[in-house]
């Protein structure tokens, strides 16, 4: 069955669209839909990207995450280059669905471009612990991943990096 | 301590916002950065939200979770009016810093104004689970909540629902 075999429906109420079980996706203006990918086992958040019709519908019928990329405007089929294909679990969508919600398992274990098995290997202090650790309001992130899966270079090697300053 | 003594840095090349310590998100031609909350002692995605800097800056040095809304334009305190404010265990950053990751626990239980848990309460069937329930390309959407925590009628009143269609 090919992607553009899975029917989306229109948006006709919100009460359709909240209480309904009618799969009627709300892309941006650009096209798009956000999609928050967690670990289907640890339930760690694994990267937040964005999904066109095509990458959404691709994803719904073969069971494998496919993304827009921003940065290379291309579909994206995840792990075509590094070989970290995210195998999905389950695929949910929330209220107003402008929002999907992947939980995979990844081959490899690793789903950053950097080489961390989550894109979260960062946290930022907060509340008290901000208070505590800030010098005129500035912060140092902490690192919550102490090793990378993989080496970046060895995987994708001249290809330019995604990262838009 | 105020909002606005939280600091951020400028982004001036991709080792620093990937692999530096520096706090540099990265705001959208709208001012707005992509938050996802999850719980912080399930791991299920509660729900997937925007912040603008003042958002971000409120929830580093309060420790509560602070979003904008774009249906209302306007800081949205969560739980400011159903009570169900989320107390945030950890804020973690992505490697380009445009996404936010909250671990909450939340006050109530409930995290979605149509009065689930989670934003997330129904699922798409995929792959060959897919193949199997479609019907001309067609799905239903499932049910993985079956009950409502709360009734958004008693909690909202007549506050316009923020779903755009």
């Amino acid at each position: 069955m090919s992607a553009t075999s899975v029917k989306f429906q229109t948006r006709d109420s919100v009460e359709q669209v909240e209480e309904g079980n009618s799969l009627s996706p709300k892309f941006d203006d650009h096209g798009l839909i956000t999609a928050v990918t967690t670990d289907a086992n640890s339930g760690e958040v694994l990267m937040q990207g964005y999904m066109n019709k095509e990458a959404l519908q691709l994803t719904i019928s073969t069971g494998e995450a496919y993304y827009f990329s921003r940065s290379r405007q291309t579909l994206w089929h995840k792990g075509a280059t590094s070989g970290l294909v995210q195998s999905v679990q389950e695929l949910l969508i929330d209220d107003d669905q402008d929002c999907i919600w992947l939980r995979v398992n990844v081959a490899g274990g690793a789903s950053c471009h950097v080489g961390y098995r989550s894109c979260f290997y960062r946290k930022v202090p907060i509340g008290n612990d901000f208070e505590m650790k800030q010098s005129d309001g500035h912060i140092n992130l902490e690192w919550t991943e102490s090793e990378k899966v993989f080496n970046p270079k060895d995987v994708y090697g001249d290809t330019p990096n995604p990262t838009i300053l």
